[in-house]
């Protein structure tokens, strides 16, 4: 097996081999872009040490030295040399940049008697000793853990007794009188002189690469993005340029495009007489690259001229360093440019209409979550901030505002115009009036599908749920946030995309919707397979969805309807009544009520489907609590109501039954709509009736029954599809029965991750959390589709219910239906639809584009570009 | 197709086409027992009645005809005629027999003239006129629902004018005046005379017969025991014999054996000059069978001989009709007797050791569910009981005692040696101690495996949940059960084999063990290839469980035994520790205490496999109440441990995981009481640890990494098998990568079942009696498995599990482990093992043989015989 390749030589091996940097200098080298001369050890020499448990592979040590005899010859110089000495650096690079892993050690082959032959021949004392010192420092921080702070603290003592106000404000004799000094800490705290010998140098420093694959923070990177643990990374061996050769050299890093807004204009730094680390580390502050054009305008024509070659080579903005030596450009590195979500759509789109890349192209270039950015108020990028404590990030979006402790409050004061934050121990359908008056959201209970995360979701507003460091105590009206004690009305800032509280109100800045977006948006359109539906519970909500491109509703909740004002009274009503007629009475009353909702529905989402899902919660979700309960029968019926786990009670389906009335008034409701909604408009609403909690093929025979009957009373001549939620793993492996009473499938994937997994959403907060942080979950599984668990019951369902009655339409309406990886799975499954919040349906149109160019071979983007 | 069969023509059909009666009357035919000459008319030709939509098939009336003509032959009497008519008797006969049917009409044949005919050629007047008048009554009632009262108080009114006491004191010239009545009244309700045809009574009986197929009581018995609604009803015409024809008449049922004992020795009753619906309708009092052999000697032997060659042919007991007319002996019917528990157990072991059946033939011949009766006490069956309420039977046995209201006056009472029942809405494990000294309990909410179910089948106490029609008052220490009033103190009696709940002190018996009993089990545990293990708590239950010969335990909950004094303290101390040195702390004060706990298993059940599951309840489940605490700390710790769904909440492994230092010490003192009781016995317990509630592969790697770390420091010496539960749906389905983790896996069905079906065991009561009740169920799945749901999900854990780990031991331990239809099933699924209560041990044994002999095509008996 051969370990090492030069820059020039095909290795027939790609970034898996040489890794990302490596990759970027043959191929730069093969385009005739200017590069240092150098070779890359390659990860399979890393896996072998590695594996082998940190000794160096049989042969590696004869091939490094060949190549440097090679660039030796080359560059007519000898590495070691006393006189003119080959300088090297040594970079590490794995397919996937990775933070904690060693990263580069700069001028490897100086020694105390080198350095003075390198003065020599440079004529440049000053540029040799600084050299020197910055090889100590490296050397020893990366390769023996010597602590970084004794070199710094010695170079400021230094500077300050120097009267130095920068690093290059130091003298030759300064600089000498600092290695001596480097050498000594480097001798104290290993007990060794720094290693003369060059060879001996480069040994150490590849091992060093090697051993930090294992460092933790590159070990804890791994596992966050999921990066395999056995892949090793490559070193590069690179022969020095120096850009801290005096004024005619310069270093810089710019990127093709401004990474920031994607315009297409160069954008980057430049620091004349400087090495790369100065720019990296913010000891000078570096000009604005056209500022090159100025001190270098023939270097930094050639820089223009190569970045041109670059992006069209690699097709995709780029990101590159180079130095300047003498006049002479070199680059020393390149890779695709990271952007920010606005960026990326403007480069994609441009690219396209530049006739670079393919709209296909195009789509699979954006990152989804990263649009979700675009889609929320978002925390000013520029404002300083103090995050105190850490929740789960419910729902995307920024919030500031006054803390207010109850919903009443909420309501008053947000009414009254001010920002509020809601902040409970959790919430419940009690609070909802104050959650649509608050700007945000934070619970001390609850996990991502909580009901205040379902909710606030679905209202589009942020949240953050289960933020552990939180107590509230509503007799005293405080709350103490991580040891913060904070008063009702002080102000706090919640951000849901990330669960992060901050104290006070930090600026935020609105949603940037613009043309690139859309078109990108357009482009998915002529590709995915799966439609897009919302969860919409209001004409508003329809509408808006509508907006992002919604396809129909796949998720009408009813039950949100009952909880507006005088609404709620006339449940209450229905519920304590004594019997059925007292019940009939109150639905009576409520029918009108819902029949004007559903007609608001099917106009604003006219020409689509609509699926709506009759009456899901538990009756007690509408009662007060009993401490609010005075009367004796009241609170009978109260407590006769409740349950020890009403998750898995006397709900949904089972309610339908029991009280067949309420379904009754329901469906009386929605066909009656859609008779008058036909009167005025001249158009039948596509209508869906859905029926939840399904368990059995006789509950639904049952329902589906009651249905038609009703129908048949209401609006015989209209056709409405009867349909069901498989949200419980019995009807997922019984679907083949349950298919014969159903004209479609929804997959209800909260409900059917509880029950499949045993785990309360409401509940799982607490050691999810830690689940996710000691790596015994790779993914929440409210966030990301448990595709091994719940998706391996999902493909049961699909096989026999299709088994059943083929085509049978299927969609998704839990809250995966917005989340990239889980709609690239449902692609894979052969759904028909997904549907998700109003908010996430660009993101689901996009996630589905990208899903169906999967299956053509076509990879789209990793996160972040 | 031909619709008639002779009794002594081979119609090639069995009980399905003939009906029982009928299939009785052919065999007994072929056998050479007196039997009156007559024809079947099959289910056949019920069937094309009932589907023609009442339409008598073509042909059945000649055929019919045909065979009245043959009777007319050998009796030399002709149907219908005037002076010597031949007379037949209708009986219904379905394969199954079924009350709401039309039973028996006698005398067809009779007019106004013929019952001259009648009274002249048998110059018995009396009889003819007696004959016609039940013609007429019966007829009446049955074909035409002239309401019987009518006929009654006519019968009465005479006797009363006649000064008559019994119908037999009426002679003649009464009897005649009373045919005059009973032919008015026919008249007057029907709006014609009495049928005077012959053939027209027969056809009209016919017809009636198969009408009554569909009496709403029918129908309600056949869903009730699951018989087909398809399958119809024989009809038997049987030449009239006459046990009303004077002293050398008489009319009797007997049984073969007793049906109460099982005693081998002719048990019931006879009336001399009687009809045999004399006997049935209790009219007059039938003397001991015994009489019959003063007053009928020749026939009296001619029965014996009957019976017991009746016996030989069926081998089995027999319960028989038979009527002497002028001392000849005809025998009308024979059946399989109905017998009680005790004697099923009896007759079966008795008939093994006469040679007459297999030891295999007698296991299956006996009821699983109906041995549930011997194990636990129950009311006395000669008792009067007024049931004022029903709830769900949750637990077997019958108590008596006053009512009390919380736990501890449960405790201070029932220590005091009172007898005592525990009335609560529903229970909580703050009412173990409680329960623990109540002879049963009734609470209004829960289902069959609620707390207080669960709790009281694992202790063997009556117990009955779900009775909504009770509300208990703590304040006012009153409750209410359907509309009665009653005090702490007043006295109650529970059913928890019926669900009964009666007012005052119902006399209670003690259960009924012997000899047959164990025999039985005996024989069983020859036949069965199911291990039978128990799941127990203590060292007490596990010798109860012995005793009933258990084979080891299945399941043995941890938690129970920190329920007991000073205990709990100490659990609340380790929960409420702020860090994990207080818990550990709390923690090692506890570990000998459980150490103690399970040397003392260890020891009762030696030489047999436990399984030891580590904890599984939620924290929260051993704090008090939010109520019952003032300080603010506490207050706040319970508060942040309550949970929306507990029963999907933090509990089990995740708890396990996260607080490793509960299950390290439960692992320590598991370990640490297998080398004391190896020391001390010489031998090394057999012991399975088991980690509940795994979803996934990685949960149990990481408890499985722990639990050995723990043995090595306890007991390097000592194997201890180490596998789960399996009572998620993911499990299920990901069952192959878990078997990677597993040495065995055991059916948590009890969560499996809340889990597939999203239906908690606590909530349920409500609507899954509606369920059962509407039928949408069959069954309710916590009492049987849901076979072709979580059975499926089972099935495909054997078959993933098994498919990674062949040969992977597996058991079941849920409540099901112990009911007879869910044995045979995860007999049928390959399962190693069942587990169950102590007192269903002797079932699920006997249920285990049964499945075993299935397999091998022997039929189990259907309950009740």
């Amino acid at each position: 097996m051969r370990f090492v390749y030069d820059f020039d030589e095909d290795s027939g091996g790609g970034r898996e081999l040489l890794g990302g940097k490596g990759v970027g200098l043959t191929e730069m080298t093969a385009l005739g872009v200017p590069v240092p001369a150098g070779f890359t050890i390659t990860t399979d020499a890393c896996r072998a040490y590695l594996s082998a448990g940190g000794t160096v592979p049989d042969g590696l040590d004869a091939e490094v030295a060949a190549h440097i005899t090679a660039l030796e010859q080359r560059s007519g110089k000898r590495f070691g040399d006393p006189v003119d000495p080959l300088l090297v650096s040594v970079r590490s690079g794995a397919a996937v940049s990775m933070p904690g892993m060693m990263d580069t050690i700069l001028n490897l082959g100086l020694s105390d008697t080198a350095v003075e032959g390198l003065a020599a021949s440079t004529g440049n004392p000053r540029f040799a000793y600084d050299s020197y010192r910055r090889l100590i420092q490296m050397y020893g921080e990366v390769v023996d853990g010597v602590p970084g702070h004794r070199f710094e603290q010695t170079l400021v003592d230094l500077k300050t007794r120097a009267g130095a106000r920068q690093d290059v404000d130091l003298g030759p004799d300064e600089l000498r009188e600092l290695i001596v000094s480097f050498g000594r800490i480097y001798e104290e705290e290993t007990g060794s002189t720094f290693p003369q010998d060059a060879a001996e140098q480069l040994r150490r420093a590849t091992r060093a690469v090697f051993d930090s694959w294992h460092s933790p923070r590159a070990q804890v990177y791994r596992r966050t993005y999921e990066i395999p643990d056995d892949i090793g990374t490559a070193v590069n061996i690179v022969q020095m340029v120096f850009g801290n050769k005096g004024a005619g050299s310069g270093t810089g890093v710019c990127f093709t495009r401004d990474p920031s807004t994607g315009e297409a204009r160069l954008y980057g730094e430049f620091l004349a007489n400087a090495q790369g680390e100065d720019v990296v580390a913010g000891i000078r502050t570096p000009q604005p690259i056209e500022q090159m054009r100025e001190e270098l305008p023939v270097a930094y024509e050639q820089l223009l001229d190569t970045l041109r070659r670059l992006e069209q080579h690699y097709r995709d903005a780029q990101d590159v360093e180079f130095t300047v030596e003498d006049g002479r450009l070199y680059l020393l590195q390149t890779r695709t440019a990271k952007r920010t979500a606005a960026a990326a759509l403007k480069i994609a789109v441009d690219m396209v209409d530049e006739g670079v890349i393919s709209s296909e192209e195009a789509v699979a270039r954006i990152d989804p979550s990263q649009l979700d950015q675009l889609l929320h108020p978002m925390i000013d990028p520029d404002a300083p901030v103090e995050v105190i404590a850490k929740g789960l990030n419910a729902s995307p979006g920024a919030a500031s505002g006054a803390i207010v402790l109850d919903a009443d409050t909420a309501e008053a004061r947000g009414k009254a115009g001010e920002a509020v934050v809601l902040v409970r121990w959790e919430t419940t359908p009690d609070d909802f009036h104050g959650m649509l008056h608050a700007r945000g959201i934070l619970t001390a209970h609850g996990g991502l599908t909580s009901h205040a995360a379902v909710v606030a979701r679905g209202m589009g507003k942020p949240c953050v749920t289960g933020c552990e460091a939180l107590t509230v105590d509503t007799n005293a009206r405080t709350v103490e946030i991580a040891g913060h004690s904070l008063r009702e009305g002080d102000l706090i800032t919640i951000n849901g995309a990330t669960g992060e509280v901050m104290l006070g109100a930090v600026p935020v800045v609105p949603p940037r919707l613009n043309d690139d977006f859309t078109r990108i948006l357009g482009f998915a359109d002529e590709i995915r397979r799966l439609r897009v539906r919302t969860n919409a519970d209001s004409p508003a909500d329809a509408a808006k969805a509508r907006e992002f491109g919604a396809e129909g509703i796949g998720l009408c909740r009813t039950e949100h309807m009952f909880q507006d004002e005088g609404r709620l009274e006339l449940m209450r009503e229905m519920i304590l009544a004594c019997d059925e007629a007292g019940r009939r009475a109150a639905l009576d009353r409520l029918l009108p009520i819902q029949q004007g909702d559903f007609e608001g529905i099917f106009e604003a989402m006219r020409g689509f489907p609509v699926t709506i899902r009759l009456l899901d919660w538990p009756l007690h979700e509408f009662l007060p609590s009993l401490d609010e309960v005075e009367d004796e029968p009241t609170r009978e019926r109260v407590h006769s109501l409740q349950e020890a786990n009403p998750m898995l009670g006397f709900r949904a389906a089972r309610l339908g039954l029991f009280y067949p009335e309420i379904y009754e008034m329901q469906v009386r409701a929605i066909a009656r709509a859609a008779v008058a909604v036909r009167a005025r408009s001249g158009e039948v609403p596509l209508v869906e009736i859905m029926h939840p909690l399904v368990a059995f093929e006789e509950e639904l025979r049952r329902l589906r029954e009651l249905t038609e009957r009703v129908v048949l009373e209401e609006a015989p001549d209209i056709a409405f599809s009867i349909g069901t939620m498989i949200e419980l793993p019995r009807a997922c492996v019984r679907a083949d029965e349950i298919a014969r009473q159903a004209d479609f499938f929804s997959f209800g994937t909260n409900d059917l991750t509880q029950t499949a997994l045993g785990l309360s959403r409401d509940d799982a907060g607490r050691f999810l959390a830690h689940y996710l942080e000691s790596g015994v979950l790779e993914h929440d599984p409210f966030e990301t589709i448990d595709q091994s668990g719940v998706g391996d019951l999902m493909r049961i369902a699909i096989e026999r219910g299709r088994g059943e009655k083929p085509g049978l339409k299927m969609g998704i309406c839990g809250e995966h239906g917005g989340e990239p990886k889980s709609v690239a799975f449902c692609h894979g499954l052969g759904l028909d639809y997904v549907s998700c919040s109003p908010y996430r349906v660009p993101l689901a149109r996009l996630a589905a584009a990208q899903a169906a160019l999967a299956e053509r071979g076509v990879k789209a983007a990793v996160a972040g570009g």
